[in-house]
């Protein structure tokens, strides 16, 4: 490394940042707005899963599929919408909102924030050093005056033992990417990219089916939202089978020829693309973790601020997926602005609050992760969930509503299904989690996670009315329900 | 009233509730969970304004009316939505939302919460009497062991000038309870009323003209959301009109010939139906308020529990609009929770919590009613204004952020057009007030209510993730842009 750094050059910034996805380019911007020099570096497109293979794509192919089931759900429209989705304009929509797979919008806004990019990859060489392989082969030596920060995300897991390196198949980025409709897809697994690629694929022409190991869709959300996501996956037409593990791959004939995937229960199917969506690892085989006494592979542990905790020094930051906290582009967002915050203090010398809920500490990773799945019902939860709970002996209460009940429902979509949970933490009267499952709950779920953040106590709760007729009434329901 | 009462019945309760739209039902069915003995009293349709000729079929109808330009902005399925609404379908939707006109229901459920009716006109006969004639023209004269609650609600305000008791005209009535579409509405008028029926009945195939005294829609709300829903509205085909005041109204043939409308700028309009929506008065004229000393027609000032103020002995409350903080279902309906607790405790002897947010007070009334405006864009806000501020001399930070810049927002709707608001409380470091106007934003707004409600600190408000892409990550924008 040493060798190959004197070869090249050698600079040194304040921060060196790994990886410029959306968590990257955060730590990058927030480092920056402290005063500091930052640098990021890159081997791929700015921007990150994100932009490219995740996010962005899928919910520019998601928003059309569930828009057009909730339109005919409504009464006096539902005729109109008679025609099917126009494939080619939403592939070309989905393009766009992908940028095309250009990053030379992001590249403009990391210049406009005063960070540099370093095309490249780069790998850690030690305490504070990263050194960097350009595209054109070069090697630059890199030097952090106060940290560096690793971002470079999670990559699908796949299961070994079916020799994919020689297959062609989907992970999620072929999925959110793919230019035309497989006849038949297959899609392996049973949590979120699963349910939204088949959702996807099968409203824009494809027979899916799904093999899930596991008895039930979303294995991490309450059992509700799982099931409701099972029927309306089945409504769609989408074949979804349960206990079932995929024991071998092929394409007897080549890339081009179709696929044969046969199942641990003696069958088999025949279809022409196969999506794995089973798990994320770290991607942090090759970034010099060695270096650093860390071992290749691994997930990185983190405190509050994203400090690694095993590298002495506090130096070394690990933010967004490769911390394993949790694996959501917008939670990765929130650590990164927690991370800089910390990374421009401490170079600063001003002091770091570790305590919760400080703007150095991400504490929102332990008690307030939101997520929606953009399925049809849409499922959208925040904080514990019911088995959580049940692992952590807390005095919970659980609050049960159906959605159907709720007037601002039945208004939003003629035979309403769905379903709302909160969890009560009965020792503080506070909201510990909230789910909800059904059409139109997206944008809901911002307002749990607000409760859940704020640790309003339900005294209070009682008095933020929710406008008639709004979905949001469900919430003077599930207080009602817990006052009994 | 005495002969009377002796020449029919009386019966005494712990609670007479007079009129039974939603906010007396809540009363009465909040004092029957505390163990009193209530009685409610209606001359009309049990259920109120709010199920047979406001919310419930104003939305049945704005639903189908929203849903397709929502559904036609987004990309690949907007081609598909190539058909008219089905007008019929949407009218037997309006009319089943509105349960046919018929209380049946609502009989059962007041049966259901131990709440007696008496169908009847309820007047006021002195301290805690109440005197009802009833349908049959009996009179039955009721006596309250501890409170009478007056939820008679609000009236459509007619100009007096126009003579319109001789020419058939609507108000929110016939607007939302139309069994066919009007070829030529006049909507006189410009806050939610005047633009929902507006937005509705132009999209069902009329021609609507606005007629606005002032120079701009919603004056009651931030002039962004006013000016959004106009241009939504003449790009919808409505012909929108400022600064012009209605001198007269006339059918020259009858109730069935076509009417003629003269304006104070010397022009005519001929229309088949004209609506007026110009502000609402208090349902006081006819209910007794002279027995105990207080002068029919006026609105009827209450504490924060809900109790009329200029009346000796507590034992009078006036509920939702007829006390004019909030003329909206939800928050009358919150206040009837809060009152009903009120009486509760009161006629149990327990103490009364007159402190802020306490279960006896309606606080959320000056800080937190929150309000959602079914047009195209929605319009939805809670707390404070700006113009609001402006008259209060607070100290008020003013924090503005495009929507169509978020990518939940672009996501929803090829070229989204919004705003949003948030108004900063600089002394105390807390949410005073937020409104957005786009599509999409109306389940949003439980969000901002909770907000403002639970008083929670900017600071801490950094860690409420909104889950990306939905239109929630506004509020990261806004955060953002107020810490500038």
């Amino acid at each position: 490394m040493s060798e190959a750094a004197t070869a090249g050059t050698s600079r040194t910034y304040d921060v060196i940042v790994v990886g410029a996805g959306p968590v990257g380019e955060n730590v990058a911007d927030r480092t920056s707005a402290a005063g500091l020099s930052p640098v990021i570096v890159e081997s791929r497109l700015i921007g990150g899963e994100c932009s490219y293979w995740a996010c962005e794509p899928s919910k520019a192919l998601l928003r059309p599929v569930l828009a057009r089931p909730d339109a005919r759900r409504v009464p006096g429209l539902g005729d109109a919408v008679a025609g099917p989705l126009d494939v080619a304009a939403v592939l070309a929509h989905r393009d766009d909102m992908a940028f095309h797979w250009d990053d030379g919008d992001q590249v403009e806004w990391l210049e406009s924030v005063s960070v540099d990019l370093l095309r490249g990859h780069g790998r850690l060489a030690g305490p504070k050093d990263v050194s960097v392989t350009t595209s054109e082969g070069d090697i630059v030596l890199l030097t952090a005056r106060h940290a560096v920060a690793l971002c470079t995300g999670s990559a699908p897991a796949l299961p070994e033992a079916l020799g994919l390196a020689t297959t062609r198949h989907w992970t999620s980025r072929e999925a959110t990417s793919a230019d035309h409709v497989p006849g038949r897809l297959v899609v392996v697994g049973g949590g979120v990219v699963a349910v939204e690629m088949a959702t996807a694929w099968q409203a824009l022409g494809g027979q899916v089916t799904m093999l899930v190991r596991g008895d039930g869709l979303l294995p991490r959300m309450e059992p509700f939202a799982g099931a409701l996501v099972a029927d309306g996956l089945r409504d769609a037409g989408v074949d979804v089978r349960f206990g079932v593990t995929v024991t071998g791959v092929k394409r007897e004939h080549g890339d081009d020829s179709e696929v044969t995937v046969t199942l641990d229960d003696g069958g088999h199917l025949v279809a022409d693309e196969i999506l794995f969506a089973t798990g994320r690892i770290p991607r942090t085989t090759d970034i010099g973790l060695e270096s650093v006494g860390l071992a290749p592979g691994d997930w990185l542990t983190v405190d509050d601020s994203c400090r690694v905790t095993a590298v002495l020094g506090g130096w070394l930051y690990a933010v967004g997926d490769v911390n394993r906290r949790a694996l959501l582009t917008h939670q990765g967002k929130y650590q990164a602005r927690i991370a800089g915050a910390a990374i421009g203090a401490r170079a600063n010398g001003e002091p770091v609050q570790a305590h919760r809920w400080s703007p150095h500490a991400a504490t929102a990773d332990g008690t307030a992760v939101p997520q929606v799945v953009f399925t049809d019902p849409e499922v959208a939860s925040v904080g514990l969930t019911t088995h959580e709970v049940e692992q952590s002996g807390r005095r919970i209460g659980v609050v049960d509503y159906d959605l159907a009940r709720v007037s601002g429902a039945h208004q939003y979509a003629h035979g309403y299904r769905g379903m709302a949970r909160m969890l009560v933490d009965a020792d503080r009267g506070t909201v510990a989690g909230v789910t909800f499952a059904g059409p139109g709950v997206g944008e809901l779920l911002r307002s749990a996670t607000i409760a859940v953040v704020s640790e309003v106590p339900l005294d209070r709760l009682w008095h933020a009315v929710p406008a008639f007729p709004t979905i949001s009434e469900v919430w003077l329901r599930l207080l009602e329900s817990h006052r009994g």
